[in-house]
């Protein structure tokens, strides 16, 4: 590479690369606390894109959307406006799996989200492509474009997604490519393998876009959106949107005879492509082959926004070549006479090894440089969010001198998410789930607001107005249940007749409204017939209420937990500890540690090769230490 | 190129290569005609690009909309759909060079045109990148995509516009690439070449877009649009849109100084280049350079649509690099702080010479293939949209057997742009302007109806409703200038009143109302006062009225020349004449008239290097064999 005409372009406190989902809340969150930020990115046309399935949410991720809205992030609040339909998942199971989803007009997803950047005040936002990282003595200094401007920063977050030395793949066929025909990002993936840092290679696939009057809906189930709209940002008051519905079929055992047929034309499977595919978002091939036995697999066709006619096929992601893409989809009820507008295609990209981060995301062996999104080896849009807020807000506070905000797997999906990424080595692309979160009954979606507005509030990011109106609703809810513990009801013909009406046994004691509303049978809403002095209460109130209530044992049970957790996540180990220099620890153990250099020992202690008895080690050295120092 | 896994995709009566605004006019021209449909481009994210300025229209532009629109095109209607400011231009000047001018908010065009797309019947929409073409016995037979997709087909019109062999450059950077971060198109570049194809290399540039919120509007003149919306297409009956307002400054001498100083790090300048640029859309360097007398250029500074921030700085295109680009651009009165969103760039790019094209658009040594659009070395959105649509409409002609669509001359400026590509070798991009039709006082913009509409109809793509609404406006036309012909104004003390007050010479004679409205002091409109019996008329027929008499004159002598133009026209001339066997040509004018095979001696008599003298050569051989068949 020849060298090229450089000049100065001015200085940022924080330069963020890449405006996907995470280096768009990265931006926002630093330049709203505050810090002259340079949000840099390939294509203003680009921002924000929907590369793949066009909602946001679903489960586990939903609660990423609102923990981000919690803390002042911006993804709840651009869905909502451009969302066209609205589902809370999982609604038949306990409310710790509830999930909102969102389907979204992609398009005019893009365009909100890039006003609102434009807007943002503190903000720059660029078209370019950065090539070079400055670093000098560990320490980041700027960086360099594809067009010889050189910007120095105090902070770098690098959000740039799939692009580093994207390639895509379409049966037979494949080149160098970001998404959705994109130029990719060569040159900066060789620069961060030059600073030293170790790199994986991932990919992922999207299915074809299909044209809608293609389609036979009549042979598909409708799924139409929720009756009641509940907003994804705690600040939406509400909704009023016309929803489009979202349509069910199912491949069957045709569709899988084609896929077997040609699976050695699927390049997965013909060894051409290195990279590694996310295990929870598989291609159809790999469905097919992985569970032989299902003779169906279900489709969700879906709408790419208002104005388009172009339809999004939900679980039929591949790698095959165009002429088996069609030939399989034609096999599925109501796609017959498919039309395929988009070709489907995976791409395989460079990410890097995310447990070289520190719980804060930043690089542990360059200081001010940190890390965000799919680039950390995580896949969806969520993720690549929640992550982008973290690395942001911890970018400004290193710079203004403060301790990062590390959230813990107590009090946060994002917690579990980062502290899973850079604590376990990860072989696969990271997606959120519920099953992830140990503590998911305390981490509910609906709750967001209440674990960490606060948190938001006091770091800076989240407004006052966000805070005010948290701290009134969990007013409101306290006060509420305070006033159903010490209202009693008494057996009387009317309570019993309601009892038996709604099929529930008589009462036989006086009991507290409180305790009433604990019998399965018996919903806050439901007592409202026979509380006569009941305040009105808002939608969000009477929600915590009820669950608060009628999962107090469980709650409790599960904060006893957390105070256990928390107690080894306190048992801080410092940076310089030498881990081969304890005795006991098992080799394996010493060396894992020694690499990670774990937070705390409850950090320790989720290491792959560390085991209870290395835990317990740790913890008698951490004690001796105390003593000595003492 | 290894030879990839081929298969075959469907067959089309007519496939379309590119959807940019050539390319769409031909897919709607073709599908409207009733013909099966393939309209195949690189990206559906970047249908109808606005790729420069963000306005449809402008002088002899605003010309070629109407024509296409009264044809039945769909330019106009897009452009009404996505308008933010209209404006007449040149309304100081004749009614010839009156022209319209429309600012688009950019992304709302594109989503326009592309949902019109979707939803029109006979057209299939696919993203594709087409890297062949296939040919047997001088017949186009298919294409094959870059995914080893073979479309078969009767006929293929190719509108690839910047993308074939496309390479942007920055300065002192230039690397392949499509416009606005988009692939190139290579392989079909190399494919035409095969075929035997003619190439040129041609270049243009566009300027950088800015910030709206660095810029000091106070400094600026403010442009608003008309007061009175007038719509491009002759289907929309009235626009109710808030229009936003454009802004005019000017370079100075400060920034010629940064110019001539930084000269030699302009590509164009430093020799890099190898294309040949618009001459009438010059970059800010050539304008300095070519006419270095002037101390000043205008600098209008538009918006590129409703939801950005985004700034287009018409005037200030340029291939300097980018920090030239800022220092120059800070000098502006109003841009002294500007901050710039994307980089300025010129994009050099192969096209056809289209020499090689019959009058349809139909290459002359393949049957059944058509060019249209900046592949034909024109420039302009409105330019393309012309071709596009006269090269769908002749390539369903072709495959119905009908004789090909041209327009004369004398017909529209769609006539002119035709004639002039297709007859004079172009060395520099083509653009359309007024100066260019020698009868441009009868192709007004508001009349284009009245000369169109009508053949649009008989060829099938105009509708029912656009040819009554024509035929409407004619009647209302003449019956009302037929009243005026007959209503006498009789001198008396009310009208001398009447012309003292608006500053006429008082009546002496009893004249007609027609004869009246020939002074300049007087218009239709303001006669209304003494016009008793004056019937409401529309907006489109109160011109013409007031048109039609007030240039009698003039149109009536160009309509003499026309009728001189036609003989020539009329005189044809076969294809398989051989020049060089007819005595008393030159030998200049035998190589050329062979080359060219013009279709009539007016068509030869415009071929550079055949002289007047030719032309009567020409003309006697014609009546001797005239002669010899009787
Ligand atoms: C084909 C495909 C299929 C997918 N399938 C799924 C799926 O099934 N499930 C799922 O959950 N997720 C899926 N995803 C993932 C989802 O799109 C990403 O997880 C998400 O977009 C990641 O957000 P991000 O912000 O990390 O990166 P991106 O959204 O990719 O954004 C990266 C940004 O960085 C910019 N950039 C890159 N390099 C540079 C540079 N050098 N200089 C300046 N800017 C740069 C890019 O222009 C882009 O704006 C898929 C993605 C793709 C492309
Ligand atoms: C940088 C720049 C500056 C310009 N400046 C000016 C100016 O100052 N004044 C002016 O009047 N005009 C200017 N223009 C020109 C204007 O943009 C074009 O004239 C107009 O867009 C041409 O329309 P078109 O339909 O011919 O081509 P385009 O609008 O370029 O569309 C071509 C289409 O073909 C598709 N395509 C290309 N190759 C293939 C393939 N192999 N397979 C499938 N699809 C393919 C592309 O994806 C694209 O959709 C400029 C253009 C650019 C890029």
């Amino acid at each position: 590479m020849e060298k090229l005409f450089q000049y100065n372009r001015g200085k940022y406190d924080v330069i963020v690369i890449g405006a996907g989902h995470a280096g768009c809340e990265s931006a926002f969150a630093s330049a709203r606390m505050g810090k002259k930020t340079l949000l840099l990115t390939i294509s203003l046309d680009a921002i924000a894109l929907l590369a793949c399935n066009p909602n946001i949410g679903g489960t586990g991720k939903g609660h990423l959307v609102r923990e981000v809205d919690a803390l002042g992030g911006e993804i709840g609040r651009i869905i909502d406006k451009s969302v066209i339909q609205i589902k809370m998942l999982n609604t038949s199971k306990g409310p710790a799996v509830h999930s909102l989803r969102g389907q979204a007009d992609k398009n005019l997803y893009q365009r909100v989200m890039k006003s609102t950047l434009e807007k943002q005040e503190n903000l720059d936002l660029v078209q370019g492509e950065v090539v070079e990282i400055f670093v000098e003595n560990n320490m980041v200094k700027g960086i360099l474009t594809n067009t010889g401007a050189i910007y120095e920063a105090d902070a770098i977050i690098i959000a740039t997604g799939t692009y580093l030395r994207g390639r895509v793949f379409i049966g037979e066929i494949n080149y160098e490519s970001g998404p959705n025909g994109l130029f990719p990002a060569n040159r900066l993936s060789y620069c961060l393998k030059d600073l030293g840092i170790k790199m994986r290679r991932f990919k992922t696939g999207t299915p074809a876009r299909v044209h809608r009057d293609s389609l036979d809906f009549s042979k598909m189930e409708i799924q139409p959106g929720d009756e009641e709209i509940i907003p994804f940002s705690f600040m939406t008051e509400s909704l009023d949107i016309e929803q489009v519905p979202c349509y069910l079929t199912y491949t069957n055992e045709e569709t899988h005879k084609i896929i077997r047929d040609n699976i050695s034309r699927s390049p997965m499977y013909a060894g051409e492509m290195e990279g590694v595919g996310p295990r929870y978002c598989p291609s159809i091939e790999d469905k097919v082959v992985r569970f032989a036995e299902k003779t169906s697999h279900q489709v969700f066709v879906e709408p790419e926004g208002l104005d388009t006619c172009e339809m999004y096929v939900q679980g039929m992601s591949t790698t095959f070549p165009e002429d088996v893409q069609i030939k399989m989809y034609k096999t599925v009820p109501g796609l017959e006479n498919v039309k395929i507008m988009r070709t489907a295609y995976a791409i395989e990209y460079d990410c890097i090894d995310a447990t070289q981060l520190k719980r804060s995301l930043e690089y542990k062996e360059i200081e001010n440089l940190y890390f965000a999104g799919q680039i950390n080896g995580t896949s969806g849009y969520e993720e690549a969010a929640a992550q982008g807020l973290v690395a942001g807000i911890n970018a400004v506070r290193k710079l203004n001198g403060e301790d990062p905000l590390i959230l813990d797997r107590s009090q946060a999906y994002i917690g579990v998410l980062i502290d899973d990424i850079v604590t376990k080595e990860i072989y696969d692309p990271y997606r959120m789930m519920t099953s992830r979160a140990e503590y998911r009954l305390t981490l509910r979606q609906d709750n967001a607001d209440l674990r960490l507005t606060e948190i938001g509030y006091n770091i800076g990011l989240a407004t006052k107005e966000r805070y005010e109106k948290m701290i009134n609703k969990k007013k409101e809810m306290e006060r509420e249940i305070g006033r159903l513990k010490k209202k009693i009801i008494t057996p009387n013909k009317e309570i019993n007749e309601f009892c038996e009406r709604i099929g529930t046994t008589p009462l036989k004691t006086p009991t507290s409204m409180y305790d009433f509303i604990k019998r399965p049978e018996i919903t806050y809403d439901i007592l409202k017939e026979i509380d006569d002095e009941r305040p009105e209460l808002t939608r969000e109130a009477r929600i915590q209420v009820e669950i608060e209530i009628k999962y107090e044992g469980y709650i409790a049970k599960q904060l006893k937990q957390i105070e256990q957790f928390k107690k080894l996540e306190g048992k801080k180990l410092s940076e310089d500890i030498d881990y081969s220099q304890i005795k006991g620890l098992r080799l394996e153990a010493r060396q894992r540690l020694n690499s990670m250099k774990p937070e705390s020992v409850g950090h320790a202690s989720r290491i792959a090769g560390v085991s209870p008895a290395d835990i317990n080690v740790l913890l008698i050295y951490l004690e001796q230490q105390r003593r000595l120092n003492k």
